[in-house]
């Protein structure tokens, strides 16, 4: 499994990853699920990906190729508007995924495929984007400004009490590595090395992109506080009346 | 769906539940998840359930069934320990789902359904167990304190940080209240009214039972101190270097 998230707040964006996949109990890795396709001051995209590795990493391939061609007809440094970069990688997930349709059938292996895409071209609003195995896609909101893909559900209590449009980067930021840590110490497919990415907005370049390791003084640091500040939390709650 | 939470302290039994079912987002309604049946001094045994609504009910009829009725081979009165307890409710919950094979097969309505059943009889150990839709079971152990059945995940990360068999009833019994709370923020599927038993080891009677409306105030004070309590905390998180 896989845990990734990305939060669209009014100063830019912020993007959070773990690095575990597996298949099965017996093979489990180490891979990156966050990479970044831009031009300093022109553009920038960002894609955090879940689901099946070589689904997913058939997709960057794509990506990458496309980049290079100077003949492709579309690529993420040709599209005009973001959610034209939404359209172009949910298709290219896809296809990818159509390709093994019949092994699939015979096999009951699940390809299937999810992504976060977030950025900004210049002269745009910056945004956020989940991208379903069908290769359709929703974008984030002032109501909804935060999108999960993979195991999502253990790290979304924290979100929905602290993430607001107006927060910081760095506040927000520190949301997702709590959001994370939370969900690996409940669940064995998600674990670190993390990667963050602050964006702010306009910059049109990656300002901050952090990985963190299970040593790293700052995650240490964060981990121990934020046990210590819910165990501070829990003691200080009011006593039932028999007490 | 449905949220019930177990747990198995030195001390005794902490058993809760939400009273939300759902068949569908148009046909949403309000059922007690939690059922007593004991006879005080002598045994006590309380059964939680997820699942289908009409497995669970016809399950928990057949258990009162049997209750009333001298001639029956087994029941929850008759058994000697606790194991076989859990033997015969898996076994009910199997006989019921099997009923419907057929319907479900044509239709591939889910009719299966888990349980948690937790209690104690006079002169032996008190226990909880889990009973899958297959009718069999694991009991938890002093390393896994807590079993959950229903949408378990958000609720999940707080448990994993503060139960222990050590803990007081009543600070478990907060525990529960508050991973009930993160999971109905969460998750519309999951709602108040919630349920609470509290059972002190060798008491043999239901000690405390409570339960929670939107507007019980303990249940305020604790929503609210719990939200501060997080926002505290996360406002105390150490800034990152740059900052």
């Amino acid at each position: 499994m896989t845990y990734c998230l990305g939060i669209k707040l009014n100063a830019g964006l912020v993007l959070a990853s773990d690095t575990r996949t597996n298949a099965g109990v017996d093979y489990v890795s180490t891979y990156e699920k966050m990479n970044a396709f831009g031009i300093e001051g022109e553009r920038q995209f960002i894609l955090l990906n879940a689901g099946n590795l070589a689904t997913t990493q058939a997709v960057v391939n794509r990506i990458r190729r496309d980049l290079d061609d100077p003949d492709a007809p579309v690529s993420l440094h040709k599209v005009r508007y973001p959610f034209e970069a939404a359209d172009y990688v949910g298709a290219l997930s896809f296809e990818m995924q159509r390709r093994h349709r019949d092994a699939v059938k015979e096999t009951g292996i699940n390809v299937e495929a999810n992504f976060l895409l977030a950025g900004q071209i210049r002269g745009q609003e910056h945004c956020l984007f989940q991208i379903y195995p069908q290769g359709n896609y929703i974008a984030s909101s002032r109501e909804t400004p935060f999108l999960q893909i993979g195991e999502s559900k253990y790290g979304k209590p924290i979100l929905d009490r602290v993430v607001q449009p107006e927060m910081s980067l760095e506040d927000a930021g520190r949301s997702a590595l709590v959001s994370l840590d939370s969900t690996m110490r409940s669940n064995i497919s998600v674990s670190i090395p993390f990667d963050l990415i602050l964006y702010r907005k306009d910059s049109l370049r990656i300002d901050r992109r952090i990985r963190y390791e299970e040593d790293t003084p700052y995650y240490l640091s964060l981990k121990k506080e934020w046990n210590e500040g819910l165990r501070r939390a829990f003691r200080a709650l009011p006593r039932f009346d028999w007490e």
